[in-house]
Order: structure tokens, then C-alpha cells, then sequence
């Protein structure tokens, strides 16, 4: 059977992670890894030797999958250049308000190149958004709660990172139950600054007005870095005319490592589609795994 | 827009639940309720006041899809004849081991007649079956345990009435973590059987040789059921290359309401099918629900 051909774009923490799941996928085949130009002619690191890198993805062989691992304001203006190349991409866009507008507008581009899409392929959105659909069809009225953390978050840690008198800073995010999180942010002090004038910072900008917020100075923020992640999904609802039906679930993950597993596995599910774009809800789940029908069915079901 | 006709077929527990699903589904019509003859002939429950009972579908207005109620082992020979109308069907077929068959058998005859089907639409086999695909894409490597219960067993129970010296027999089933289960079997004693004897009788069939059992006798068994249920779904597995990704699904349901909520919601998706028979896997989650694209992924992704 011939192997899926997969390309790696941009390589910080998603992109080390997805190489790692291409290359653990028996059915795919890693075609190289695109990188900016600085960053190709620099050192490689060791896990990408015998890996080839390239700036540009028209230096490598076929690829059928591009998968993004840039930072989610590059995706609307990178993901059409690769469509309009017959190349299918995924990508774990997560700026939750935007999503329906670059589904709509890569679905135009993937039509008229026929290639197809999925994006917002992470866990949240991604994998929970397929959890909150099942739960919606399995009780249709009620309320879900989604939890999030302990973790740490990259939106509020750059944020964080950003105000006046912070050197370094680590923004984890904490479930306080109902879908309410406070934020727990660890900062090194620049000379002279004190954690109150820190918080007063943070409060004023609108990524951290609305959570409970703790400062807390730390000699490192480097030696308290940890890529755990969890949530806790709830559904309190009714099937038909019955109440009080419960559903959780439950995570523990190492957040990149869970997020460039599932941009793999939508890589298999992408070349399976018909031209256009995708969420994860859009996507029949067997599509994401190897392997014949008959074993997944008996196995599975 | 038009509403969704459907009939049920059978009016069991599992029909009396998806007649309510069906009521409370604003995009669906109730065109009808399909019984046997000598249950049409008798007086009918009063929440089935206003609806049209017949002992045959042709009796009906036009149908859109059939929900088979009935037993699983009457599925193989009821589902055909309802695809041979050009009717999709759903059912909650939930016998494991011949989930694959049914699948090749009736996607033979829903193409050839141009119809769908959505087989093993329960909670397990169905949801639990969709959550265990998505944690397979999840975390490719690993071991996944569904942990059953506490709750009843409707073939444990059948089989422990059939024995000799039962009067009335509830099995229930109780998790005892790692998938493995214990049986507890309530029973009523027919007059000079005691439970060590029927215990001796239950350890001997397939159905309880394998579990941990325990017989308690009690006055009555109808006072002791419940129709509550619940699972715990748990895998430990690899994403990639990094162990130990945690994932845990839990449920606690009023089992028959969550069955006929499941067949409600999959005959809303199997009319949005191209010919051919599906398991729950297969189906694009949002496919489940009502309401337009753009509402769904603002709300959900």
C-alpha cells in the first residue's frame, strides 16, 4: 500500500511533535520539513538527521499533506498556498471566534484546487469539539462545562511576558469547576518591580480581567515549566423526556505531544475527504486510524 | 424546512424511550408506531394517544426512516425488508461479534435499494464505540478497558431465568476496574431450591462461567430493578513518542432513554447518508444534530 506523504511546516513544539508521530505511523512517510531560511542554514538538530529541510516545499518530493505547525495567526494566509499547490493541509488553528470564517474560506480555496482541509485539528478545539458534539446528540438539552488544566497556557504566557517588569513569566491555567478558571501567573521581577504593580499590569489587558488572577515571583520560570495538560469535560442533560443523564471525560496529556498526535492522525483522515474544508465534527472518527475496515469494525464496535 | 419521518418499530422499553426522543426532536415527525397484530388489536398506552399504531409500515404515510426497536437477534431479517422500501433504518444491533456481518449484509442491500443504515446505534456498542476510535487517534499505542456498570444486564438476567429453582432472576453487573466485572444475580427461589444450587446452575453456562458470581436471594426482584447504568472507559497510551497520555470517559444513564436518544439522533444522520450500511464510527459526528453548519461550529469547535 502506498504510504501517505507528509510534510512538516515550521518546526517549535508542535512541529518536533508531529515529526515524532509521522514517524511512529507505519502508513506515512515523512517527505521533509519545511523551515524559514535562517533556520535551515543554521545546526539541525539531531532527531532530524537523515531529514530532509528545506525552506520552500517546492524543493521536496510529492507531498500529499502539509501539516501546519506555525503559530495560529499564520495559518489563513499559509493554509491557501498550499491548497492552491493540490496539497491537503491540517492545522490546530484555535482562535475559537474565527474558526467558522477560515472554514468557510479554505473550503472555497481546497474546492477550486480539490484538495481538502481539516483545520482546528488540536485537542481543544479538535478532539473535545468531537466529545461536546457526541454529548449534544447523546443528550440533547443541558449545559456542558469545559475544564481546563492545571496547565500551562501559551495565549496568556506571551501576554504576560509582554508587561512592564516582567522578565519571564508562565501563565498556568486552573479549573475552578463549572467552566471558571483562574490564572496562576509566575514571573521573574524585573529590579525595582513589585508583583502588585505586575497584577495591576495584567488586570488592565483583556486576556486577564475576567479570571481570578495570582502573581507569583519565582527566581526561574524556566524550572517550573511542565508540558502537562488535562481537562475535565461535563454534560448534565436529557436523552428524550429523562433527566439527570451524566457524562465526563477526562484528560491528562503532555499538550503538544497530544496535539501533533491528532494533526497526524487528521493527516490520515485529510486524504480520505472530498475536496474541502473540515472540523474535526465534520470527520467520520474511523477515518483517523490505519487499517482495514473489517479489523477496525471487530475491534472497535 | 421538512421534518424527518419516522416510524418506530416495536414498542418495548427501547421504543417507548425513542418515541419520546422522536416527540422532543423539533425537526422530526412521529408518522407512526409499528406493532405486532395482537398488540395493535389491544388497548394502547396513553402516551401513544393521537399516535397511528399499525401492524404493517405500508400502512402508513410516507416513512423516512425506520428505528427497529425490536430484539437484536431480529435485526438481520427485519432490517432488509425496510431497505427494500427505500426506508433507512437505524437499530441498536449489540451483539459484538456480529456487528461486521450485519454491516456487510445490509450495506449490500441499502445500496442496491438506495437507502441507509445505521447499525449498533446504542451506547455500547455506538457511543462507546466513537469515543474508542477517537482515543485510538488520540494515542495510537496503549490499552483501552470499558468498565460496565453497576447496572443491569438484559441477557444475564434472560439467561439466570431460565434456570432451574429461579422464579425471577435481575443480573447485575459491577465493574471491578481493568474491564473486568463481577455478577451479582438477585433472584426469587422457587420453594425448596436454595442459591447454592442455583449458583452451581449458573456457573455452569458460558454466559457466568467466567466472571466472578454471587446468587442473593430476595422476596422480590421487580423491587430491586433500576434501570440506571454506567461505564468507565479508560485508556493509557502513547501519542507519538511520549507515554502515559491519560484518557477516562464515565457515564451514569438511565440506559434505555440513552439507547432511544442515540437511534433518534442517528436516524437525523443516516438520511444525510450516502447509500450504504454505517457503524457509529463511520459518522461524522455532526452529523447528529440539528440546526445549520455555521451555528454548530460557533458553538461547538
Amino acid at each position: 500500500m502506498e504510504k501517505i506523504k507528509v510534510a512538516i511546516i515550521g518546526y517549535g513544539n508542535i512541529g518536533k511533535f508531529s515529526v515524532e508521530a509521522v514517524k511512529a505511523a507505519k502508513d506515512m512517510e515523512l517527505v521533509g520539513v519545511v523551515r524559514r531560511a535562517d533556520s535551515v542554514k543554521g545546526a539541525q538538530p539531531s532527531e532530524l538527521q537523515g531529514v530532509k529541510i528545506v525552506s520552500n516545499i517546492d524543493e521536496l518530493d510529492k507531498v500529499d499533506v502539509a501539516i501546519l505547525c506555525g503559530p495560529s495567526r499564520s495559518i489563513p494566509e499559509l493554509a491557501p498556498t498550499y491548497l492552491a499547490k493540490g496539497i491537503c493541509t491540517v492545522d490546530s488553528f484555535d482562535i475559537h471566534t474565527d474558526v467558522y470564517d477560515l472554514h468557510e474560506n479554505l473550503d472555497a480555496v481546497a474546492k477550486k484546487y480539490n484538495a481538502a482541509s481539516i483545520i482546528s485539528a488540536g485537542w481543544d478545539p479538535g478532539s473535545d469539539s468531537v466529545i461536546r458534539t457526541l454529548l449534544l446528540a447523546m443528550a440533547p438539552k443541558g449545559i456542558t462545562n469545559t475544564n481546563f488544566g492545571p496547565g500551562m497556557s501559551m495565549g496568556h504566557s506571551v501576554v504576560a511576558r509582554s508587561k512592564k517588569g516582567v522578565k519571564n513569566a508562565l501563565s498556568m491555567t486552573i479549573p475552578k469547576g463549572t467552566g471558571i478558571h483562574s490564572r496562576m501567573v509566575y514571573v521573574e521581577l524585573e529590579e525595582g518591580f513589585t508583583k502588585e504593580q505586575v497584577y495591576d499590569e495584567l488586570k488592565a489587558d483583556s486576556y486577564f480581567a475576567h479570571d481570578e488572577l495570582h502573581v507569583i515571583p519565582v527566581n526561574s520560570v524556566d524550572d517550573c515549566k511542565d508540558m502537562g495538560h488535562g481537562v475535565l469535560l461535563e454534560r448534565k442533560g436529557v436523552s428524550g423526556e429523562t433527566q439527570n443523564q451524566r457524562f465526563e471525560f477526562k484528560m491528562s496529556i503532555n499538550n503538544p505531544a497530544l496535539t501533533g498526535q491528532i494533526l497526524v492522525s487528521c493527516a490520515r483522515a485529510v486524504v480520505k475527504q472530498r475536496p474541502g474544508c473540515y472540523v474535526m465534527p465534520e470527520i467520520a472518527p474511523m477515518d483517523y486510524l490505519a487499517g482495514d475496515k473489517e479489523t477496525l469494525i471487530r475491534t472497535l464496535v
